[in-house]
């Protein structure tokens, strides 16, 4: 199933999205979807919504070097445990919002990823087979990195937590149908291709993550996680526009904009 | 003013603390402080209540190597801008609550540390002036760190960001007349004193912080801004108690128990 979170005529739902193409709708639903889904009955075309970040996390949490191919091109070793670090909740933005190059950066990359979205009971001091059962669902995201700035702070926050620095979506898919265990990760600008990989070249896959994860700190209902990036990371320039696309789930897109 | 967080009889509120010693009472804040502060008339002995954290913050940020002698002791250079990484919102408890030292961690620290809380208005693009007006008030903090676990993963996230790991309060002072220029900083362990500092000795003051912070992610009310630990850091024990004394706020107790 897909979770959407829309922006509608009389204000902004969670809704679930029916069919493709020009006839698909969004069902509005009451309240959160985390639970047992209760439809309102309102139902829009999907063309007459605009599709808003999936979910607003308490924070996203992001692994570092989880693609053995990505950890080389920055001249990295894979890490014997999955390296953690934070992006701010205000860092997130949906789908068609623009990304947002800030005036101190020179050269901010995109970094195409398979998000993981934590379901109603959370993640805390879960072992691996139990956090497969904390996750929700799946949904795409971009970790945009200011590499410069990664390069001269050591600490990834300031050049990984701008404003605007996690587009996330289109939207959550549920299906536990969906194989992610072997999704393509695909990276495009401007209908180039930059980044292709599969999920299967994960050193930790989604449960491993999400395990070693809660046994640091608690994973919240709706709290993202970030698995990594494949190798082909690269810049993006003011006009642009970049896609994630993950197979099973969907393609999610930026227009990339100079700083205000 | 200062302004707590409590459980009272019938549940959690925002106070206004009333009077010092056995007098001292809580009066009831009708929803949040923030603004213009609204008593619901309810009032108790401040003995009959329990102090929680005193916000919720939707993030915190701190600040790493702000203090000369501190930077030194860890062997760093005083940084040229400030140095910011983030602590899960999940790491936040209150006074009174418990410092659980997690089983994979062979030695952690204290660090004492004056907190800022964001007002209202939030806080982005500010410069140094408008910063100061966007802080709401102060309070202790300590930035519990696993200093094995910093030094084997570099990124701060999984060594600072364990829950527990971020004890904030008393109280929130509010009151401009009350000086953090030059606020003694003190951290004892068992009541022997372990830190020993002044703010005058922070590199970037706390408007200077904001201010830097703000122009990369937007500040939300009630954030959490912790401004960095004078020289002493050292370790804690299961058994302890770890109080943090800002002149001027007041004390920040937590005793130390061992991982569940």
């Amino acid at each position: 199933m897909r979770i959407a979170r829309i922006a509608q005529p009389s204000g902004m739902s969670f809704a679930v999205l029916e069919g493709e193409g020009p006839g698909a709708t969004a069902a509005e639903i009451e309240g959160h979807p985390f639970a047992q889904i209760k439809l309102t009955g309102q139902r829009w075309a999907l063309e007459d919504v605009r599709l808003l970040a999936p979910i607003l996390p308490s924070k996203v949490v992001c692994i570092g070097r989880n693609y053995t191919d990505h950890a080389a091109e920055l001249g990295n070793e894979v890490p014997k445990e999955p390296l953690i670090f934070l992006k701010p909740s205000t860092s997130v933005i949906g789908p068609s919002e623009a990304i947002r190059l800030p005036a101190v950066a020179d050269q901010v990359e995109h970094e195409a990823e398979l998000a993981v979205v934590i379901g109603l009971h959370g993640a805390r001091g879960l072992d691996r087979e139990a956090a497969k059962s904390a996750i929700y669902g799946y949904t795409c995201a971009n970790d945009v990195t200011a590499r410069d700035i990664q390069r001269q702070d050591v600490q990834f926050t300031r050049a990984k937590g701008f404003d605007s620095f996690c587009p996330i979506g289109p939207w959550i898919e549920t299906s536990p149908e969906v194989d992610m265990a072997d999704a393509e990760v695909r990276c495009e600008v401007n209908g180039e291709v930059r980044q292709l990989g599969s999920t299967k070249d994960m050193v930790f896959d989604p449960a491993a993550i999400v395990a070693y994860i809660s046994q640091v700190m608690t994973l919240l209902p709706g709290d993202v996680v970030l698995t990594g990036t494949p190798a082909g990371v690269g810049p993006l320039q003011a006009g642009e526009t970049v896609s994630v696309s993950i197979a099973g789930i969907g393609t999610l897109s930026n227009k990339v904009v100079p700083s205000e």
